[in-house]
């Protein structure tokens, strides 16, 4: 119907507008990968879907879900012939939901271009096997922009000694996360900080140090009423499932009498010091990891093994003051960074980043990449980063 | 054809594909605004176009123009009864090239959906009523994007004292524009230095100081080899014209045997000082505006509306130090703000952003409102931004 330059410049739209499907599932849909689907037939979009939250539809599925309700009599008739884009290859295994491969099969699409390969040892080229066998055609277009929305996904399913780390920040497009009295209540929009609560849902653990907690008389608790709506959409408040807290307390600051005392259960917090802690005879029900110097990058990645292998925490959310979020960078122990942007300049403050070391040559800095970026409400960017 | 659930749906997508084009001409179609075009016929994308360069089809004369390239024979039928989404009121004015609303009326399509209101008075309505006149139904979707991509544009259609200033500003994602040794080379990316060339381009003239034109050596002309390919493509070396630049220099800094003077004609520097600039007997042909002090801001505005007034300077790039960029931040003397963010960590070194007030609480601080943002390679982001 096209000439073939038409066909690959809408081609490169069918795709752009799949990934950009994904994405707006990528904040609800945890630990699930990130998917958006896309269905054309003869030229013209006839639906489109993406993953919302683990246990509902599958990307495909919530497309063809919606070509059903939209036309209950004749989708049939409709998505037969149609070519299926789809971020990640469908998958073929039966979890919460069946096949999206059978599925698509099934439906007797005529083509499916995925864009990045599903490598889990469930899916792995085992979705494509087989749509092939039941005669559609598929299409792989490695895509790096949708490999690198499911990186944490990836990480998460691979072995690894330690966890999956994201660190966060909160910042001003000046790259300051407090005025100099302080003050930092709010630098970012309150839907910058729902998503925050949707981190911290997703992590099986915040890690941050006495200090902070102290200053902040932070809770680190997840308050369901402040989640993103997308997330509070499916998330019933019994699941709701609240993160463990891993406090770095060299100091000995902490008493026992703190907010976050008060939102916890003792088993649930993770008190690391150098030498042994003066709460563990106060109160017995809490976790300590004794014997590591925090500040040294050595021990620092011996309590991060410890906190993966005793305590099974696969993920977790660093989210503190700035020294010690800026020393988890300086020493590259982190997989992802997570910086909300706000678009407001406050000229003179707290650094979000002040690493210690002095570089003289850009060579030296830490560069990253770019994974993945959400624009929030009121100009706030929401931009997720990994090392080069 | 479709329920009205997914009809709405995909408006929305055709609306967001013809702003993503009308961005893609953004950094070459100056002075004229960014329009993207997108021609749906029966739920098929059956064309699409942008306008690229002054002198060069707009937007809905590009699209229609490939839509004939790819059909010569049956292009007329094709585009009859088609649905046209354009980002800005067609135009109704023989300029360059004859009217868009005349052009889409004659191609007898049903319908034009249009994303922003054409102000000026060359158009200003005429073009909505060139179409419903040959009983094209038209449709306005007031969409605030679409405006946004086009501020500076109706801004210099307009009446003003002041020039339209543009910041610019190169810093990594900590907000640093040098490493403490001073060395910025570079931090942001090959892409987003040909960007800033192309900044300069679109100005009548940069304005700096003497003292960071002097510590970079800085030579602020437009080098044709390294302007973005979008502008090459349809710039000639002979049409490239130089901007003019603006120098304050109370101190009195400026020789007369900087690279600077290497590069402009004399009567293309323009020197600002507070007490008479000893050069004006040295080099008679440079221009002196004196008797303010830049440092302060009503005299800063004085100086600006001098080079409006006698210098017809109406769009200035600021593009210098970090002092005096942050002096016409904090005193709000500016019209836009041209941020490029390399993704580096520098750690330390000079701040971009580093106001002179204190402040205590948030609400005291300057907040922007994005405008719109193009991603560079390397993962720079192009930033711009306006005040709230």
């Amino acid at each position: 119907m096209f000439n073939c330059m038409m066909t690959k410049e809408l081609d490169l739209i069918y795709q752009e507008l799949a990934y950009n499907l994904a994405l707006k599932g990528k904040i609800s849909c945890y630990p699930n990968p990130a998917v958006g689907c896309l269905i054309v037939k003869e030229g013209q979009i006839i639906s489109l879907g993406y993953h919302k939250f683990a246990g509902t539809a599958h990307a495909e599925r919530d497309a063809v879900e919606k070509l059903q309700q939209a036309y209950p009599d004749t989708w049939q008739e409709k998505i037969a012939h149609a070519h299926v884009y789809v971020t990640l290859e469908p998958c073929a295994h039966y979890g919460r939901t069946p096949p999206c491969a059978n599925l698509l099969a099934d439906c007797k699409v005529a083509k499916v271009t995925y864009l990045s390969a599903d490598t889990t040892d469930k899916v792995n080229g085992k979705g494509v096997k087989i749509l092939r066998e039941a005669g559609v055609e598929v299409e792989f277009v490695p895509w790096q922009q949708c490999l690198n929305l499911n990186k944490d996904f990836f990480a998460l399913q691979a072995q690894a000694d330690l966890p999956f780390i994201k660190v966060k920040i909160g910042a001003s497009l000046d790259s300051k996360i407090a005025l100099p009295n302080g003050n930092s209540k709010w630098i970012t929009s309150l839907q910058a900080r729902e998503y925050v609560q949707a981190l911290r849902w997703q992590s099986d653990a915040i890690l941050t140090s006495a200090k902070t907690l102290i200053i902040d008389q932070a809770k680190y608790n997840v308050r369901y009423e402040q989640l993103p709506q997308e997330v509070k959409n499916y998330l019933a408040v019994k699941d709701l499932k609240q993160p463990k807290v891993v406090i770095f307390d060299n100091s000995f600051l902490l008493t026992g009498q703190e907010e976050i005392f008060k939102h916890h259960q003792s088993q649930n917090l993770i008190i690391v010091s150098q030498k042994e802690h003066p709460l563990a005879n106060k109160i017995p029900e809490l976790n300590f990891v004794v014997g590591y110097n925090s500040h040294q990058k050595q021990d620092l990645e011996k309590i991060l093994q410890i906190l993966k292998q005793e305590y099974a925490l696969a993920n977790v959310l660093v989210e503190t003051g700035s020294s010690l979020t800026n020393f988890f960078l300086e020493q590259k122990l982190f997989s992802q960074l997570h910086y909300f942007m706000a678009p407001k300049i406050l000229g003179s403050g707290v650094q979000a980043l002040a690493t210690q070391e002095k570089f003289t040559q850009l060579e030296q800095c830490l560069t990253l990449n770019l994974l993945y970026q959400i624009n929030l409400n009121e100009d706030n960017l929401y931009l997720v980063y990994e090392q080069k």
